[in-house]
């Protein structure tokens, strides 16, 4: 029985990435996009789309971003090599139970999703037979669904690969080849750090976001022109706040407690620059606003210098 | 002596904008982009350029930003019919006190600068015989400087201003004409009222911004990988953070009161949000992020559906 395990998986992780089928499930911007570079580079032999919505799986299939498209999952995955849960955090959680008895011999499960501690605990259940990997593509803008996706949305960007101690690195290998055809780079880290790390980059700011949009829709019951006045500051602070409301409620469910310290670490900084303000202590202000100037100009310079992809 | 002033106030104000000379103190991002414009476009007569740094002036006039220039405020001035005071808001504060009494009968005297109570009183001691507007192009850029200037900064622009009540209307319609000339859109508005507004849309959002990249370079101690992870989201939220901290420290130190009143707003928005966090309260959440979502995309459909300049 072991032996015929090994086999499978083994068979399966010597696949070329030109041979898989690959699933994908959820065809919102990420999984609609995936699918998009997926079919249009010809990167592998089929590519399916699974999605609530009938509607959308015909969308898929008319505008060519899918070879195949059902509305359901357990159909949607029967003999894939890859499945990709493109769904928010929670609902992944749960379509890995749903799918767990349905998965090829030495398919490879991937999700894409913004936390990774929760989906590792729930992708370590699946059977020994499968290679699952905990996955989250960097990259993403504030509008969300189907119509907006994009060709090239991977192009450039890191995908943070985390493998499990079941996975086979010829699995992560495979997995890669698929992340570097889309023109991104992979980046293997650990669960718990990566939740760490992209708490403070990205969930901190949608949630300061939020807030400053909640701010200035205060001020402007008062005075109503503050609207008109708005222009590019305020456009670039508030945009990841229009970001998908139930994607980021997942995202927030699933990696409170360092979203929860990294706030208090931004409102300790707050209310120490208020203090400064009402202190008028320019020279200390000025120190704290001057390094926090150099960061970012520094992280900038590096951001802009990463290599650009030739998708 | 009452009625020579009248005439004289009479004749600047009856004059048409190609027959003025303007002169622009300091050529920064706001004053050099002027100047720019203003040749370029041949706008006016004349245009000066006074800068503290004769590098600065020299460049100004071998690109043609500028027909003539000096290191000399009170040589620059003289005879000007529009003065555009382009320094940080206590620089302009200075300035206004230096040139008042070489100012020609009818000058029009505007500062640009980001707030607009403190420069409004410093305005109102200026001699009866010259029109003094307090004014704010509603645009810029994280760089400063003059090489960040560029041509069109100020194209569909909002152009706030902010006349003394000594100011003759007919000052107020020029100063317009010359606005609009560069493809900005004039708005009339009280001082006290644009300080508390663009304390929340500009002065709040650049503190946060600041705290936020200080909160991750706190994260990045000890996780150095963070950098790497940031992206899109952090790009946008961190630009204002690396605006120039001179120019914001007169911002933060002119308009303290509106400041600090919308940091509290802003932070109980916050301290909200973690305790939502905390309990776990979904519900909630999910309520204020939508409205704030919501919101933005209302402001977002506004501010996309402005009217393009044509410049």
């Amino acid at each position: 029985m072991n032996e015929i395990s090994s086999m499978a998986r083994q068979a399966s992780s010597d696949l070329s990435l030109a041979d898989c089928r690959v699933a994908v499930v959820g065809l919102g911007l990420i999984g609609a996009s995936l699918c998009l570079d997926l079919t249009q580079l010809g990167i592998c032999r089929e590519v399916r789309g699974i999605s609530r919505s009938a509607q959308t799986v015909a969308m898929g299939i008319r505008n060519g971003v899918i070879h195949q498209g059902t509305t359901r999952l357990l159909s949607g995955i029967v003999g894939a090599d890859i499945v990709v849960l493109a769904t928010p955090v929670r609902a992944a959680i749960r379509q890995i139970r749903q799918i767990r008895d349905g998965l090829k011999d030495g398919a490879i499960v991937v999700d894409v999703g913004s936390t990774s501690s929760m989906i590792t605990e729930a992708l370590a259940t699946l059977p020994a037979h499968v290679h699952p990997i905990s996955t989250h593509p960097m990259t993403g803008k504030e509008t969300s669904g189907f119509d907006s996706a994009e060709a090239g949305l991977f192009a450039n960007a890191l995908w943070v690969l985390t493998p499990l101690p079941q996975t086979c690195p010829k699995a992560v290998v495979l997995f890669s080849q698929l992340v570097g055809a889309v023109g991104a780079h992979p980046l293997t880290l650990e669960a718990a750090k990566h939740d760490r790390m992209v708490s403070a980059i990205s969930h901190l700011p949608f949630l300061v976001s939020s807030a400053l949009v909640h701010t200035v829709a205060q001020v402007s019951k008062r005075e109503p022109e503050v609207w008109e006045l708005a222009a590019g500051g305020f456009r670039d602070m508030s945009r990841v706040a229009a970001s998908e409301v139930s994607m980021f409620l997942d995202i927030l469910m699933t990696n409170r407690r360092n979203i929860g310290q990294h706030l208090d670490l931004f409102m300790q900084e707050i209310v120490h620059l208020r203090q400064l303000l009402d202190e008028v202590n320019e020279e200390e202000l000025k120190k704290r606003l001057t390094a926090n100037r150099q960061t970012r100009m520094n992280w900038y310079a590096a951001y802009e210098a990463r290599p650009r992809s030739s998708l």
